[in-house]
């Protein structure tokens, strides 16, 4: 008999709590593969004057994170992240990008020899010289292969149990079926890919399509409009995988919830939509809406417009990708929100 | 120099009056491919005691079907279809389906002898014993080819001329660049496919799973849940084409304009999914919400699925198909509405 995977899942937020949930009563479920006990890395606050590991594997809520939703009681709270994950074969990343790096140093040499890492973590780093996606980051920092998660996925409505889909992709499709093992319920519903790269990427690039879509519903432009924006980006993000990727990135990742689905999400709710359809109405600069509309919080799907025009810049390929270049020119450059539908 | 080509609209509905404007623009800009004048053939009615056509012809606007919207003034009203379509060589039809075949009973004999045709008609005949695509249906009694035009274009946002792309599906693509330049504009965008076959069932089965979309938001499912039903229908439109169509169905097609944009727009507007949304909340029979919410109009998506479910009981094939048959058991056999994120 195969030894039991150790389970260790590094992040507590919003996600990482909804996660957490469906992690422990999957380990519970199947005893042959997984060890019950889920161990959850939470980064200590203090919430009234207790500290929240505590509250955790008191009450079994996260109070401050994902309020009144029940936790299995086979997931504990740690908050050193090297006793966290001492031993674990299965690191479930979901922890704000900026904290990879160190968080990762932190564990390398205690995971277990066999362990494989997955992350929950939107997006990649671009910059003018290249790009890094995270699960790199993360392989590279440990030494272990590590496979991605995404699609559309409101923490809130999967800690509700309300039904969707999720994209895992994961080069080693035996490591992929473990993880599907991990993830999978009636409500959570996991297909397996090996294209991690393009389920990262989509993750990422979707952002910058919704801020798109928001000018063209700040605009007033109906809907054959967005739908035109939301098609038309869907085909720029395939392009982009294709175009800097190669056959890495595959066409049948973009039909995956990774891909349309979460794609479709984030252009009709969504941040990035609604601070776009905000800007074209107020025409105020993108920094004070943060600070009106989201407590101050970075907008991701411009900052990601930015990171991919510096990217394209620096190889002459602005032209090329007209839709995410027309967003960079309108949020950075006071280009007109009406060449959305003119210049792509 | 080769001959203008003459070209004739059959139809001049809400959609058809809409395309007149786009086609009576195209071909006074394309003097060298077209002949200016455009003849629509306009099913004579009595509007405030005057015939529609005379209406039409002098003050350039479709008063019943298109009010507000100027029609170029090339573009020539005919009551008599014979007349309309006499020596035409580029046929545009615009008609409702159950019409074409006594149209073009009629028009047999009086069309140019290289006359090409494309059907604006969406979906498609299916009953148990097999399909028939319009394109078919025209290409069949005329003895010409068919090609097929569909895509995210609600017919009032293109009369007002609000950015959007369409797709065309011709087999033969010197044919194809001939219609892109009829009908493409900066607003009405298209892209010229070969699968004419996929372009008319995209049409026809986007409206049964905007039925599913309806069940969700009926349900209060959110959003997360909707994307997933949309996904899960794109590729069950995508089975279902590859099936029973073979290879002549591109999986390109789906993310094209009459594919993931069309479904897109269905999904989150539209009457199937509206009324599908007040079936589930008011448990009213679907005849009674259609008498009540569409002044007695049938729904398609209701109607399509019945089709598509004859014709897959026939094969003993409703299971590989799970969502096209929940949503036809949760319509006609009381099926309940939660299945929807059940059983696909």
């Amino acid at each position: 008999m195969p030894a039991l995977e150790k389970v260790a899942i590094i992040g507590s937020g919003n996600w990482g709590s909804a996660i957490a949930k469906i992690v422990g009563t999957n380990t519970a479920r199947h005893t042959d593969l997984f060890e019950t006990t889920v161990r959850q890395w939470v980064y200590e606050e203090q919430v009234d004057g207790k500290n929240l590991t505590e509250i955790i594997n008191e009450k079994h809520e996260n109070v401050k994170y994902l309020k009144g939703v029940e936790l299995p009681h086979n997931v504990v709270a740690i908050p050193d992240i090297v006793k966290a994950c001492e031993g674990a074969n299965l690191l479930v990343f979901v922890v704000p990008h900026q904290f990879i790096h160190g968080i990762c140093e932190q564990m390398k040499g205690h995971i277990a020899p066999n362990a494989r890492a997955i992350s929950l973590i939107k997006g990649l780093e671009i910059t003018a010289e290249g790009t890094r996606l995270f699960s790199e980051e993360i392989s590279r920092v440990l030494g272990i292969p590590c496979a991605a998660l995404s699609g559309a996925n409101i923490a809130n409505e999967v800690a509700l149990e309300k039904f969707c889909e999720s994209t895992i992709g994961c080069e080693n499709m035996e490591d992929g079926a473990v993880f599907k093992k991990l993830f999978d319920t009636p409500y959570f519903r996991i297909n397996v890919i090996q294209d991690h790269v393009g389920v990262q990427l989509c993750g990422a690039l979707k952002n910058v399509v919704a801020v798109g879509a928001g000018f063209s519903d700040g605009l007033g432009y109906g809907s054959n409009t967005k739908a035109a924006i939301i098609r038309l980006g869907l085909m720029e993000m395939r392009k982009f995988g294709q175009t800097f990727f190669g056959d890495a990135v595959q066409t049948e990742t973009f039909f995956e919830s990774c891909g349309a689905a979460d794609l479709i999400t984030t252009c009709n709710g969504g941040r990035n939509r609604k601070v776009a359809e905000a800007f074209v109405q107020t025409r105020k600069p993108i920094e004070q809406l943060e600070a009106e509309l989201l407590n101050g919080q970075k907008l991701q799907g411009t900052l990601t417009a930015q990171e991919v025009n510096q990217f394209l810049k620096a190889r002459d390929m602005e032209k090329e990708f007209p839709l995410f270049t027309t967003v960079y020119r309108v949020v950075y450059e006071g280009a007109d929100p009406e060449l959305i539908t003119i210049d792509i």
